[in-house]
């Protein structure tokens, strides 16, 4: 029925079509064409609504195109397979079934929208259909459990690279991998490793990446914490090529990491962190810890040189002020 | 109908009961009812067959009592439900269910028999009906995912201790887990994690025990590799007392740890291992290691002294040579 209203609008190339019209033509009430343009614009669509002249199409959800995304990828040897969905519960959701079920690396699961989208600590993720791009990717590492945090890492470093070549934005790295842009966030990584013992089975690469949202997109307290590229740097770009080059950035620096290790890995988020030399307060399991974050150590913990002049390594921090969520 | 056949069974008294006298009991063919004993056997019962006498039952597969469990674990605060089954295909599965659905640290389940297990490297593991001990617990340890492979060394250390104190069996740890006795594995440990970036969400501690098989439970190709207390030690042990000598050694030790860190474990690790300073060639990710283990390193790994004279950690071994096989 959604998909009808949509199809008469088109017809009208921009142009209002009256409510009684499409009342008429589908045989149902205004009211219930009412809750399917509600319904049409929370899917993405831009209508304008008058009293007076009823419903225009003003916008459509941008489509990621299948065929246009592999024809992207083609560079890139290590996507084996994409799998592209209109609408999921969360691409990490979709990936780990996939992964279950034995599906290799390289596995991707895009999504237009995700209705329950899942970020770091249980938090949701806004991720509205059509304006950003929210994916999953499915590692089968030959490594020790240990190090799985290291790929946290790396993937940072690897969507910070590839949203700087598409843009002319100061993008720094929150550790240990949110991505800011004067302090607000701009993506969201989140890395689910299952292990048996010290051996990983799967690691569910999580990537999300407010491309095109616009200021509406965001609740009203999130506003002053959350952007877009598109707000930044005040234009649209194109989804399909901020996919290719995250995986061009990605699977360069994951090949570098298995040959050499994690060193240059951590060279290269060091030179993109905006934590380092900032004062911060973590709240860590073993508990706060306060002083200058100056380096990441050999395994991947944040090096912080306390009051004290002591140094500590913190391997994760269950909550953070608001001193080290700004750049 | 089964049970029906046990009840006239146990009536019996342990004489012989005809065939003709089930079949006409139960409106059944013989042949059917030769089929529902196979099954029987099949779920630990001992049934005995005459073509001229019928079937006797000759012992009845020992069924962990639930309320007798729960007193016997009064003592460790530390399991806070248990959830004993009949039968399940992995007590690591059920577990991780219950994980998923919210299920607190503690969290325990048991089955009489799994008709999955899983062991290491998704090898099979052998649980036949009211013999072992096929338990998984939840943990939900504050701890940085870095650390999860200390809890797979400290599991080991727990039952090892465990099996110690119930036996005058002379039990070692092969790297990381494995309990042997005489060079003959004795028990299972996997311990299953889940982690979001470098933060742990459970972990799935799955511990097999072989406590009253009897050499016909194993395969032949397994006999000279795999055993049982009840082979070893000469006689059966209850099985009750088995799981709360785990846990309370499991309680002391994971406060122990969660207070000190892993030295003091690292210590009784190093004690009971029958891996250290014996040569190996181990095959890592990184390749094949050839050397002599001297002790765990500071995050859990295998220090192993090459042939060369410098030294190594090894964090874990895709597979082992029949060297390291042998305690």
């Amino acid at each position: 029925m959604s998909s009808r209203i949509i199809e008469m609008l088109e017809q009208q190339d921009g142009q209002y079509l009256s409510g009684e019209t499409i009342s008429k033509e589908l045989g149902i009430s205004r009211t219930a064409i009412w809750k399917k343009i509600k319904k049409l614009e929370e899917l993405g669509y831009q209508i304008e609504a008058s009293r007076r002249l009823g419903y225009r199409l003003a916008g459509k959800p941008s489509k990621l195109i299948l065929s246009e995304l592999l024809t992207k990828l083609k560079d890139t040897s290590f996507i084996c397979s994409v799998k592209l969905l209109d609408s999921v519960d969360s691409t990490n959701n979709a990936a780990q079934q996939l992964a279950e079920d034995g599906a290799a690396e390289g596995t991707l699961v895009i999504a237009e929208q995700q209705t329950n989208g899942r970020g770091r600590m249980g938090r949701n993720w806004i991720s509205p259909a059509g304006k950003g791009v929210w994916m999953s990717v499915i590692l089968r590492p030959s490594l020790s459990l240990q190090f799985a945090p290291q790929l946290t890492l790396l993937t940072a470093v690897a969507l910070c690279r590839a949203l700087k070549e598409l843009t002319t934005l100061d993008i720094g790295i929150k550790w240990p991998n949110d991505l800011l842009v004067d302090g607000k966030k701009i993506s969201g990584i989140l890395l689910e490793s299952t292990a048996e013992d010290e051996r990983i089975r799967y690691i569910i690469a999580g990537i999300g990446i407010s491309v095109n949202l616009t200021e509406e997109d965001y609740p009203e307290e999130l506003r002053g914490i959350a952007t877009s590229l598109r707000i930044e740097q005040g234009n649209e770009l194109d989804r399909t090529e901020v996919i290719a080059a995250f995986f061009r950035q990605f699977e360069l620096l994951y090949t570098l990491y298995q040959q050499e290790g994690f060193s240059p890995i951590q060279t290269l988020w060091e030179a993109l962190s905006v934590t380092l030399h900032k004062p911060v307060k973590l709240t860590t399991p073993a508990g706060v810890v306060e002083g200058t974050p100056i380096g990441l150590s050999e395994s991947g913990a944040l090096i912080v040189q306390k009051l004290d002049g002591s140094q500590v390594n913190v391997f994760s921090a269950v909550t953070s002020g608001p001193p080290d969520v700004r750049g």
